[in-house]
């Protein structure tokens, strides 16, 4: 499985993504699930998969393949469109049509196999926008009142995002919100695993801020579970 | 859905349900999902159930009858078996053998139904325990690594437990600890819903020694949810 989470906030967008893929429990793996593209000051993008590595892996492929080919319009690539709208749509598409291409292959084995995305971007002069893109291909924004969106194992870190995210926000807090968020995850399912890539975009930046790999033995993650866990048993002997 | 969590404490044991039901969400409806069987002092028995209500209703009305025709030889019935794992074997044959009368009827139509319960009693004499039975009629048992089950929509409430409850944790402590997970249940999965269940039962005293219904507007409930609320985002912020 996987968790992604991306954050929609007024001060800019918080991403963070887990690296573990398994096909049953018994062969994991480490692999990239988030995926940066940016022309700084001009335009940032950053994508995170869940779902089938086969179909991801493929449509990121598809996407740089196009950015490098001088022969593909600009508006029918990530990094040409007008819009962050026209972004969502044509990973959209992309996604649609591997899933479409594998699945047909897949059918005679009678299985199946599809792949979900998180894309966020912004480009200068547009608004910063976040799209869950399902595996038919078609999507949803997240907004003021929902100002998150996660795909993969969304349930366990769900809690905590409801209750201290709001599009004030900062992207301090938005950083440890997600980082909690995460660890609850990591905690109770075993395919989400570290290390995790962590992207923040300032709004208006149109660049990735910055970038970090946490490592399963970060001290400051560590450190920052291990004082939530505390926290919540202390709340709880409190009320 | 469902949500329904029973812890097995060293001081006895803690038992929490939703009450709806839907069928799709535009038909929901209030049911019991807990029922309590008891001999005071001899022997209790506390079933919680997830799923399929035509198959959930089913298995309950046959355990009644059994118990109501003497007919029925006592190790055939649950208020008269020797011991706790054959009150499981009893539910789970049960509860697959109505499975697959029901199923037999569905797959004409090419669907299914399924239930899984919870099972928690103690007779004089011998040890509290909880099981949770399949729907295929097997079933595990909560032991002290992990003291607790959960039927139904687990993940939201399960970080909570994993933190606070261990064999030792008291009662009180028990029944906190099973509303906040219950009210980190309800408020994001719509197909949980108020009133709720709660029955206590004290290690050794064979018998339901409190049981209550929680109504959506009760002012205790509320104000340990605000409290919890609270509690998160003063421990988010403070870390």
């Amino acid at each position: 499985m996987t968790y992604c989470v991306g954050l929609l906030l007024n001060a800019g967008m918080v991403l963070l993504a887990d690296t573990r893929t398994n096909a049953g429990v018994d062969n994991i793996a480490t692999y990239q699930k988030m995926f940066t593209f940016e022309e700084p000051g001009e335009r940032v993008i950053v994508i995170m998969t869940a779902g089938s590595l086969s179909v991801s892996q493929n449509v990121i492929a598809r996407l740089q393949e196009d950015i490098a080919d001088p022969d593909v319009a600009p508006e029918n690539c990530i990094m040409g469109t007008k819009s962050m709208l026209t972004v969502a749509q044509i990973i959209g598409d992309k996604l649609a049509d591997v899933s479409h291409d594998i699945n047909q292959r897949m059918a005679r084995m009678s299985q199946a196999a599809s792949a979900s995305m998180l894309v966020a971007g912004q480009r200068k002069g547009g608004v910063a926008r976040m799209f869950h893109i399902y595996p038919e291909g078609n999507f949803i924004e997240a907004a003021a009142d929902t100002p998150y969106l996660q795909i993969g194992e969304h349930k366990y870190g769900k809690p905590l995002l409801d209750r201290v995210i709001t599009p004030e926000t900062s992207l301090e807090d938005g950083r440890k919100a997600v980082l909690l968020s995460m660890d609850s995850t990591l905690r109770s399912n075993l395919s989400v695993g570290m290390p995790l890539d962590l992207a923040i975009v300032r709004d208006g930046e149109c660049k990735i801020a910055s970038q970090e790999r946490i490592e399963a033995d970060d001290p400051a993650f560590r450190a920052m579970s291990e004082a939530w866990s505390k926290a919540l048993r202390d709340s709880f002997s409190a009320i």
